[in-house]
């Protein structure tokens, strides 16, 4: 149980905060700010490393520079104690976005994870063992069932495929293509098979296939279907999506997140079988409650904690900014 | 007042129908057929030219032949004077597509309009003094309000409409484009009025664009929308419409009834976006209920009446099975 807001404010107090240069994670020992009003600190307690974050290490996606990366996490609030995880966007509330409930594309998003460290946000990620949550986040309790390793993917995957799979409407006795079993694609396999779906699961990686079957997938037999979902992000994925759907069928895209070749649309094809292509990217805060709700729900039902790895302290943040070793989906950070 | 359905049945009655031969339209003297269980005779009093009946007669759309087109007209029901529209579509209403609720998608399906006139159901088309509703066909009653030249497209064109802007969902207070100002293009930018959207239209056709004026659109002015509709079936117009859109906009795509070039969709632009492209071909009952609905309630707001040419007999169809005059969009006959 950490000390009461009361003391922080008054200074004095510091946190350990892993720094992303550009180059590489520099460790920082720092002075917790003063919290403005509505503003919460939160020590966290464990985050997921994600696939996103790699791509920023990596150079495939541009990123503000330095920051603390780190947009999966669960942590307490410091003062309540209570646990909590928090949404990737923080929106301002009242642009024409947010009043058309769109907060996810705010004009003025702030994202957790996502900010300069030598801005106004400089504790804005996970990897440190405290962070600042803006007046505006979207905070949600976690149950005491959910264990960390399994808490923290809420506030990007499992909340990304929340907000996918409303896209593609009522699940129920649906036939359903999951386009790779990455932590997105494994969750929404679980979701859809929890959902009353019948799941099929592509993905080139043996092992991953594997995993996927343990949440409920089967593996694709090239059938067609009423809902495809891709988290892949090849356009050569997209493509071979879209004809397997079955009249009235819907395609949610969810992985197409860097720029990659266009996909070849046949408008009549779309007009006489009724298609749907749809995309999602982030989500809103209902989402982050479902998420939450749906990992209560069945996590004496899936091997969710099997597919996390062992968490590493704040010092192994650099190893564990590399993709998964083979039969896990997230790396994990205990800072 | 016609004669009630048992002097039909017991044979010798003859009704007129202009049989479409694949080179010209054939007057033909028939006798009714004796109805089947469940078979309704139809009177029709007034049919209008859909489009897709002059792509059938100019040979760019392939179609049973002979047969008797037409399947946008009112009429009464032979026996009890009903005065009726029906859909296009009759379902078997046991198929997987019926009874997942996509019954214009019916395995079995068969079209007002669309049948060989040498087959089991010869009077199919609204061009001929009778026709004959199988089984399971939606029937809708028409108030007297309505015009014939005005109920009349109720059974296609605004149908269709019903059914796009379904998919397009809430339009109170949206921007919306409506790409194409014929019947279908002209219908949408009334109902999308009525609903309380902002309604830009665009048509190459500077008197097309003048009647959507008439029925609550203004020209086009090249800025982001919410919803687009597309009844053009360019594929370059599909495109400039998907560049449209803003964050969490749909694009309807209900004009690409023929093959055409594919379109070229950036995933990550649907995804960063949140688009929607979605299709409809044909449509349900209920919409069809709704079509009657929407034009008893605009019958005295929009001049439906003024766009539907002077009706000529079944002696004239030939003549009318071409492109409407300047400053109308359908043509009509009375049987």
């Amino acid at each position: 149980m950490d000390t009461v807001i009361g003391d922080l404010t008054a200074g004095g107090r510091r946190t350990r905060a892993a720094v992303w240069t550009g180059t590489g994670v520099d460790l920082r020992e720092v002075a917790v700010p003063d919290l403005d009003i509505g503003e919460l600190l939160v020590r966290v307690d464990l985050a997921t490393v994600c696939g996103s974050d790699l791509h920023t290490v990596s150079g495939r996606r541009p990123a503000p520079c330095p920051s603390v990366l780190g947009h999966e996490a669960v942590g307490r609030v410091v003062g309540s104690g209570q646990r909590v995880v928090w949404g990737v966007t923080v929106a301002c509330g009242r642009c024409d976005r947010c009043e058309s409930g769109r907060t996810a594309k705010c004009r003025n998003v702030r994202k957790v994870g996502h900010e300069r460290y030598d801005g106004s946000w400089p504790l804005s990620g996970g990897y440190a063992q405290h962070i600042v949550l803006p007046a505006g986040s979207c905070v949600v309790p976690v149950p005491e069932i959910v264990p960390d390793t399994v808490a923290a993917p809420a506030a990007c995957a499992t909340a990304t495929v929340m907000a996918a799979l409303e896209q593609a409407g009522d699940l129920d006795g649906r036939r359903v293509l999951i386009c790779g079993a990455g932590m997105l694609g494994v969750t929404a396999t679980a979701a859809c098979a929890v959902a009353g779906a019948r799941v099929w699961v592509t993905d080139p990686d043996p092992v991953r296939m594997e995993i996927a079957e343990r949440f409920g997938g089967r593996p694709d037999d090239g059938a067609a279907v009423d809902i495809a979902i891709d988290f892949s992000g090849s356009s050569v994925a997209v493509a071979r999506c879209l004809d397997r759907l079955d009249v009235g069928g819907v395609l949610v895209l969810a992985g197409s997140v860097t720029p990659g070749p266009a996909v070849p649309l046949d408008p009549e094809a779309v007009v006489r079988r009724w298609l749907t292509v749809t995309g999602v990217h982030n989500y809103e805060p209902r989402h982050l409650e479902q998420a939450v709700r749906f990992l209560a729900e069945t996590v004496g039902i899936y091997p969710w904690d099997e597919v996390v790895g062992e968490p590493v302290g704040l010092d192994g943040l650099a190893e564990a900014l590399v993709p998964p070793a083979a039969g896990l989906l997230r790396a994990a950070v205990a800072p």
